[in-house]
């Protein structure tokens, strides 16, 4: 191992959506734990649409990114040397490294994983922050029972089709709204969806009724705006809607606003999400996500992009609607892969 | 009786907060009551916010009115002629008779009073219609606790010294936000309220963190707008907000919007309230009602006018925000008024 890595960085604030040379890639030191510290190698980047409001100063926790500042990000990362009394070498932590091959960390909010669980890459989608959050949301908030109808936004990405799954478990009728004829086909192909709606067809609106029946007990929005006043329309009396994200928010910062007097007369309950309030919940959720990965009751689809330096096409891609399941990016050696 | 009796319509359709003079009284017919039909004498005119979108046709089940309808209303009435199997002559009722002195009715929708249960014009205040919202919001959806905090906006309206009154007994800490200090006096001396907020006061947004310690669990929202908006970055995770009128919205007919990263964050519960849903909690909800008024526990002011023709001021007075406590005409004579 060379004490050289590669790491990403912010060249240009982006305005509105992230382009590839909002980034450049610099060469850096990997640097030395302390005390009570370990370093870990980068696997597995996770990209998320929140990343883009972080840098912005718009996400909880995090103040705005300055030209030069090292991307944010977490990732399933091995253990490759340790100070720490509890953090063993060998094993693997979803933590927050940033996009670099290496970062050191004092344990802190660290996750760690169990490699013979599942495959290492699904902690960050289906059984990571994304699973959680359909999770939480669905069990904590919403509470659906068998026979309701579930809309829900961004079908296909990472918390979208991990609540429309887990959706299904739970015996619901699920209906996908995504914004391509290709997503709708995977929505339903791979992720078992009862039906899925094109928003970007003129007719989205009509299709979201005839699809629905014109009955949905729950709405699990993404994206806020037209997709989540059309569900306000065909909501049930008493339905439930879940606040997750406002993806488009967080490419151009412009606030998301919605009428009230709809939400009056669809009495409708609304509830904002926070997944981070609900990390107790973590350990269980996973046991069983685990066990219907491995039994086939849900599946993971994942955008993969390989080297670090592919990093800043692939959140391009994301932000941009472009990428198809969870948007994540190889960065570890093709051996330690192999364990998953 | 003669046969002839006032009737207030339309004169011109308002623009924006209705004035006096978009109404004129008129000599009409004392209608004749058909078979299965009864005749009443209008004791008690109710006026309400959600006459103001009725006429626009912006309230469920109110088509747009035109110049010369009869302006539509909710009275106590006396029947002074029955010719329906299960309505007395002598009895007083809750109905539909628009805002003349005398409504013919075939029984539908009509609720039946007691006079010795409490005092009769109390059936379109705290124990009525806005009494009901006041309750159903509470119990049915809200559903506070002993020792939480609870802001009602419209504090010394109908609805809104419901609210305050109820959430009284049932343990909360109240604070009311209304338009003029005197309302706000009023809401501390003879509701109760805990506080209340002056929203025209250039401080209102301190005033309210401070009177709430900055922490709301509950909001009972009437107006939407700033109030609403300031109220969601009190309120405590998971706190509930009753989305129950926007008065501002029904003269303007100008949708009010919110921005839903604030309820995401703040990770709110929003519940939309029409009252109509919670018709069968009326009398369980006015036996209690009635007790407590009796004990003292709960309180009523009422802004009456006196005699039809002063219909169209007090309206207008309603709708720009002048009246204090809940608007009643008094229509009947003196000697039925002697009832209450």
């Amino acid at each position: 191992m060379t004490n050289r890595q590669q790491r990403v960085v912010l060249a240009r604030i982006p305005t509105g959506t992230p382009v590839e040379d909002n980034f450049r890639v610099i060469d850096g030191e990997v640097p030395e734990p302390g005390a009570g510290e370990f370093l870990a190698r980068t696997v597995y980047l996770s990209l998320d649409p929140y990343l883009r409001s972080a840098i912005a100063g718009r996400h909880m926790g995090h103040a705005p990114a300055a030209v030069g500042d090292l991307m944010p990000g977490r990732s399933v990362a091995l253990v490759v040397r340790s100070r720490h009394p509890d953090v063993l070498e060998g094993g693997f932590v979803v933590m927050e490294t940033g996009w670099q091959e290496y970062a050191v960390s004092n344990g802190r909010g660290i996750r760690r994983l169990d490699p013979t669980l599942a495959p290492l890459s699904t902690a960050l989608g289906l059984l990571g922050m994304p699973g959680l959050t359909a999770w939480a949301g669905l069990t904590q908030l919403a509470r659906p029972v068998p026979g309701e109808t579930l809309v829900v936004s961004a079908a296909t990405g990472g918390v979208g089709s991990s609540v429309g799954q887990l959706a299904k478990v739970m015996g619901c009728r699920v209906i996908g709204v995504a914004g391509s004829d290709e997503k709708c086909a995977i929505a339903a192909r791979v992720f078992g969806f009862d039906g899925c709606v094109n928003y970007r067809h003129e007719s989205w609106r009509d299709d979201l009724a005839q699809a629905t029946r014109r009955r949905v007990d729950v709405y699990f929005d993404n994206v806020g705006g037209p997709v989540l006043e059309a569900a306000m329309d065909l909501l049930v009396p008493r339905g439930r809607v879940v606040l997750c994200g406002l993806i488009g928010q967080y490419n151009t910062g412009v606030p998301i606003t919605m009428p009230l007097a709809p939400v009056i007369r669809a009495r409708a309950q609304m509830f904002g999400l926070v997944v981070y309030d609900y990390e107790p919940l973590f350990d269980s959720y996973v046991a069983r996500a685990a066990a219907w990965l491995r039994e086939g009751r849900m599946r993971v689809l994942e955008d993969r992009a390989h080297g670090l330096a592919s990093a800043p096409a692939a959140f391009a891609r994301l932000m941009s609607g472009q990428n198809v399941g969870k948007s994540i990016v190889v960065v570890g050696p093709e051996a330690i892969e192999g364990h998953s």
